[in-house]
């Protein structure tokens, strides 16, 4: 009776050696993340589906759980987190008295959302956060951390090129209100400059325009506003004065602070565009996009910025906080799809022992043992055929090492599986050391 | 607006400290699989519902996935995965034709279950699975490794002393042949097998005689059988002769053939004990139990066995598997509870920049980027109050190094935060250096 097989699509899994790439790709990231003094954390997949409606996503792209063939027995609706930064600020919320502030920390988990799957687009994608949270006040220098960071992440990767957008919000607020659009509003016209790249113009004045009290003039200024951009060379041209509101000169007031806390070899990578607005609604001071120049059909590949409300909504003082995140699984898809990084090893073993004879097997087994507590990783053929295809095995997983063993005294006769080569080793001791020396 | 704030019964999440702790116990698990040469590889949390029936669990315990607030889209059932042998076995058919055999794969992942939260039980917790499958054949050599792998993972947790439970479905499955029970009743035989030792002979033998013709002799037999164990020095009293079924023997055989291939070093934590069973009824060779000695009250912390049809089931060849199971949110609520690992350190900083005053900031920056090319995760201090402020947060966190910024030539003084030592070093690289021996 044959069971049905299918992939799922939008739920990725990888080869075992894109899964060894997955890893390399994490722990570049983490070593970075922990490089800045982050602590690991992780919470659960799932939250009360109140505490995830709250904030900033739609509805009909969030997961909701129901025990299977259980009657509704009254206990709170649970769903599917879809990112990391709203579960982070209600376990800071949690666990206040027992965190230490500013509390710092690094998070990589999956995440989920019903979307239709497309390119680098997925249902269940792994996301890799950092954030930094305080008590009261949180100056701007830990924003300009948080961009270090981001760039120094991106960086690290080594997929590629890079570019890091910045705006601020209050930018955008301002220019809202100094256009007198309705407060109602402000969450509509934050999704439409999010999508204003993506389609355009045009569209985009249609959509100000069908937005109740929408009017040309506001519309068009609006656009303009959202057209401007400054790179990395011409940063320094930021100007208060152009624009009216004391919100929005804020907000440029604090870009150029955070730039200038930024070491100035990370900054050929940033640029400022006032038309950058992210798609989650809880923003509210500076934001952060990354894109891979040469890979522009992949869009963001991550991005953060400054939320001042997300963990007080849930307590009586404030506690704002600033966080980025990096999208995993759209980068692999991306360095999957370009082949970017080298996938040669299909497994963690350094050195297969052959085993030429079932009668062998107790002592090849043993030989193993002192091998591994050599510190190398070693694996026993499972069965004793022909010499040869134990060797096409280790070939075909990328083992560098095959051991042949042999009776007689404690010389290893160890072969090269890339070379051919075959050297004479004393000792268990010395063939560890040269296996871990070739794999240094 | 408070929104509310409440812990989710038997979905754990740690403190910093405590997440610490739980990084440390994976990774003592990960080096001994990977001393094996066994590969990393994950699969989604979600699988088809279908897939998930099919095999093992109590269909009330699954959690099925909604989109929320979505109309019903004929879409196929989904639902998050119970344990990760499941899974991994539809992989491994899924891939069949871009995997090598014998594939040797671990997997570390969350699971979840809808059952009542208790000590140890949670409703979404890690398992830290590793596996062997191969086609056509796999070697009793396969099942020893797995065993002594169990041996060595739970040794390398030094959570504590334990035994390893060794038994064969085959000798259970002879049994119930040669004591005639109903094939129909296997299942729920091996259910109250399973249960027999939590709640006693007398409620199991009313068990077995509620059953579709169950007589008295065959209970009692069955029952003395299940009460025979052999602790590692009689193991070697295993005998074919005590049973009648010709499955049991064939079960008893192996079981003599897997611990001859095990390394004498690793026998003393293992014992056969006739009246193991394992819930999950995938099995069909050798299972495989562990258990901490000391904390009895916590159960099984891992276990294991042969599975020869659960990725056959969807495949016209067969492709037989085994493998072992460790439940690492169990072990960690039993080191949290017992205070069993050290749980000093919240952060991953090695040293903190102490920041005098904001004049000083970008420069203080400038420093911790140099000392983190060095190697040594460097965290600025956000704000600059008085010194004693800051050296109280990394004695807090347990950062064990501060270093006080000084402008005057390259001079850095650092702080040993345990012992109030001061040191003068001589440029950033020997001041890296002193914290880096500190923290091997």
């Amino acid at each position: 009776m044959a069971s049905k097989l299918s992939k799922l699509s939008g739920f990725p899994e990888w080869l075992p050696e894109e899964q060894l790439v997955e890893r390399e790709l994490c722990n570049r990231v983490r070593k970075v993340y922990e490089s800045h003094g982050f602590t690991p954390v992780e919470t659960p997949a799932v939250e009360l589906m109140e505490t995830l409606l709250a904030k900033g996503v739609e509805g009909k792209e969030l997961y909701g759980l129901q025990r299977y063939g259980a009657e509704p027995d009254g206990e709170p609706g649970l769903g599917l987190h879809f990112d990391l930064t709203v579960p982070f600020a209600r376990y800071t919320a949690l666990h206040l008295n027992d965190l230490d502030f500013p509390f710092r920390r690094y998070q990589l988990q999956k995440v989920w959302r019903g979307e239709r799957p497309q390119k680098g687009r997925f249902r269940e994608f792994y996301q890799f956060d950092a954030d930094v949270v305080a008590r009261e006040m949180l100056p701007l220098c830990c924003d300009a951390e948080m961009v270090s960071l981001f760039v120094k992440a991106l960086k690290a990767t080594e997929v590629g090129e890079f570019e890091v957008v910045l705006n601020n919000r209050k930018i955008l607020l301002g220019l809202f209100e100094s256009l007198k659009f309705q407060p109602a509003v402000f969450s509509e016209l934050t999704t439409i400059i999010d999508k204003r790249e993506k389609i355009g113009d045009e569209a985009s004045r249609e959509l100000l325009l069908a937005l109740e009290g929408g009017s040309e003039s506001q519309s068009d200024e609006l656009l303009e506003a959202a057209s401007r951009s400054f790179s990395a060379a011409s940063v320094g041209q930021l100007r208060e004065e152009d624009f009216s509101s004391d919100v929005s000169k804020t907000g440029v007031r604090e870009l150029q602070e955070i730039i200038a806390l930024i070491p100035e070899s990370l900054r050929e990578n940033i640029s400022v565009h006032y038309g950058l607005a992210r798609g989650l609604d809880y923003y509210t001071g500076i934001i952060i996009e990354g894109r891979f120049s040469q890979y522009p059909e992949f869009g963001s590949v991550g991005g953060g910025g400054r939320y001042d409300g997300l963990v007080s909504q849930y307590l009586k003082t404030s506690v704002p906080g600033v966080g980025i995140s990096l999208g995993i699984s759209r980068m692999m898809d991306l360095i999957l799809r370009h082949k970017l990084f080298p996938t040669v090893q299909k497994s963690c073993s350094e050195l297969l022992v052959t085993v030429l004879g079932e009668d062998d097997r107790s002592r090849c087994i043993q030989l193993a043992e002192e091998l591994r507590n050599e510190g190398i990783n070693v694996e026993v053929f499972y069965k004793s055929p022909k010499l040869g295809k134990q060797i096409d095995y280790a070939a075909k997983k990328g083992i560098p090492y095959v051991l042949f063993y042999e009776e007689t005294g404690s010389t290893l006769r160890l072969k090269n599986v890339n070379t051919g080569e075959q050297t004479e080793y004393e000792g268990v001791r010395e063939a560890a050391k040269a296996v871990r020396r070739a794999s240094d």
